[in-house]
């Protein structure tokens, strides 16, 4: 196909000659924010003040940007949707399965954030219960809980605390998207139980609340963040040095 | 480049064996639903109930897609942002130019969306004040009024009513997606009033809002919405039939 003006008769035959390497093209990839709370009921329950806002990162053995740390990620297959990447890339890094919330977050597009070639990222955010995950590791992928206030992030786990420098890519400012999408959505969806076994106590729940929010909330702001989302079961958990506390579930 | 395993030993090493024309690549384009509300103050302010939320559809004159409808749009610069490309497609399609809402909306990622080639489309939403428009017409682009109620989308202009089937590649899910973006961001943000003049009364903006909503409000609804919203003025409208009426601006 050249670029002399050419009068088709029909759809076929303008597809017929059509020519997409004409144009010069882009890659375009899926990468993953995946979320989770850590559960104190499973993990250790007498530790609720321990409970971890948490995102996976894998470290970067290879070039580019070898030694770096990245959201794990991938290119999309050319007859492949983006949420199937998310969703293959998501069982590839954790062996997770089954009903796992994903969604589309935002595509980043500056022109030079990848030193390849031009690279669109589709990115998805994914919301799990970090206990029921059959962990894989075959990656380097390491949880790092979340600190994120006033426009600075910092990620820790046992070893490490990584700066935005030390991520790769434009990976900051996504996980940067992220977090604000999850504090807008937790206020006025009820994805938050995404993150949540299936039964909690409100202590609990204003835990997850506040750990994602980085910030604490007064009782009556919990109370209208939760109203009509949750009801109570017939059941109680009593701990040590705690009254016995009703539990809650989702409410559908 | 090929697939046997390679050690670099540097990142710019790296990159000069890099060959990005190993994969299979895509395309990917900016497309742009532009809505905008028929400001009655302007055109017709004596008919106020014929406010029309209305978005700008062009017409298909070659294939693909010959004789359908769809947004402006086209494919994004290499070096260009998404953001940018849909700037320069909205300034093409309607001249307008200055301080204009535009956000990203979704990416849009069937296999098969377009008969070309893989295309990848970020669209993206932009707000206007139709009156403030410097309309170019350069192109076969027309204002359609939007019926958008129980899933099923109707255009109409002075001649033509469209179907879902008269718009091209999966257009009518992109248009239904912003319709709905709009729907959830008029109740809690203020992106409303990039659809307003800069002074209005409380009735001419309840019209609005019911106009996007596709629904009636009733007026404590109204209230709630607009709370903190808008501050008035000290300036009266007085119009034929009706009683003076306060004229209200956006709160800052």
């Amino acid at each position: 196909m050249t670029n002399t003006k050419h009068e088709f008769s029909s759809e076929a035959e303008f597809l017929a000659a059509y020519d997409a390497s004409q144009f010069d093209r882009p890659s375009v990839t899926s990468d993953v924010l995946i979320f989770s709370v850590s559960n104190s009921v499973a993990e250790n329950w007498r530790k609720a003040d321990k409970q971890l806002f948490s995102v996976l990162l894998v470290h970067r053995d290879d070039y580019p940007q070898k030694g770096k740390w990245n959201l794990p990620g991938g290119f999309i297959g050319i007859d492949e949707t983006a949420l199937d990447a998310a969703y293959r890339i998501l069982r590839n890094e954790t062996g997770a399965t089954g009903n796992i919330y994903l969604e589309q977050l935002y595509t980043f597009d500056a022109p030079n954030r990848d030193p390849r070639t031009r690279v669109f990222s589709i990115a998805h955010m994914a919301l799990i219960n970090k206990n029921k995950l059959h962990y894989s590791g075959k990656h380097d992928a390491k949880w790092f809980s979340i600190e994120y206030n006033n426009g600075k992030l910092l990620l820790h786990n046992e070893d490490l605390t990584l700066t935005e420098a030390d991520l790769a890519f434009d990976h900051a400012m996504i996980i940067k998207t992220g977090i604000e999408r999850l504090r807008n959505k937790i206020e006025y969806t009820d994805i938050v139980f995404d993150m949540m076994p299936s039964e909690f106590t409100l202590g609990e729940l204003q835990q997850v609340y506040e750990i994602i929010l980085g910030r604490k909330m007064i009782p009556a702001a919990f109370r209208r963040t939760i109203a009509n989302k949750v009801v109570p079961t017939d059941k109680m958990r009593s701990g040590s040095g705690h009254r016995p506390s009703v539990l809650f579930k989702k409410h559908c």
